[in-house]
């Protein structure tokens, strides 16, 4: 097996918070929504069914974690999960905390307007809160 | 733990297919994708962390059973996945056949233009090709 690789545009949008057992957990550089990716360590997957069922019944608990810590920390109203890769075919999940009014309730995440930076200090301050620093 | 009801929106917006060992699986009215949307039936569920692991395991290899059909029998380029809740609270997973050129792609399914709905025939003849009657 190759070895894994982060895609550049995932590098390029995020930033890493760890590695959990399967999957690596970055932060999405963008203040409009407290949003984790995980990406699993399993080079060339880009759908759930390249993976190995042990891997999927790992990232489901990622998954799952990821989403409770979001819940419990942020207050938020829902969280949205979702594996797209139509743009970045790299098998990724992301976890968004969602809440009415957030910049594009009650719609999907994704492709909805521009990005807004988080500066360092903030994405330090958002990982403290999540307990993930 | 009270019974499974299925909610009246997924009821309206979809047809029965089957009940997987964990999911009911639904075929979304919408002739612009094959979508097949999964609803575990497990009352009150809205997160993933609601369920058990055991049951989220299960969800997940349904979620993947669904998706490695969609990808086989339609020769889709991509499967999304998504579990997002902001209109319809109970948990449900979305399972859907995109291609470059569909009416949202790359975007996401979710809330983009109207549905176009298929004729009961339409639906028997998608889920024949899917090998789900």
């Amino acid at each position: 097996m190759s070895q894994f690789v982060l895609s550049e545009r995932l590098a390029a949008d995020t930033r890493f918070v760890a590695d959990w057992p399967l999957s690596r957990v970055l932060l999405m550089n963008d203040a409009r929504y407290p949003w984790l990716i995980l990406v699993p360590r399993h080079a060339g997957a880009t759908e759930l069914f390249d993976l190995s069922p042990e891997e999927r019944s790992q990232l489901v608990e990622e998954t799952s974690r990821a989403g409770a810590l979001l819940k419990a920390r942020t207050g938020a109203a829902k969280i949205n999960v979702g594996a797209l890769g139509n743009l970045v075919p790299q098998l990724h999940v992301h976890v968004v905390a969602r809440n009415p009014g957030d910049a594009a309730w009650p719609g999907p995440v994704w492709g909805q307007g521009q990005a807004v930076p988080r500066s360092p200090a903030e994405q330090d301050a958002l990982l403290a809160e999540l307990g993930l620093r």
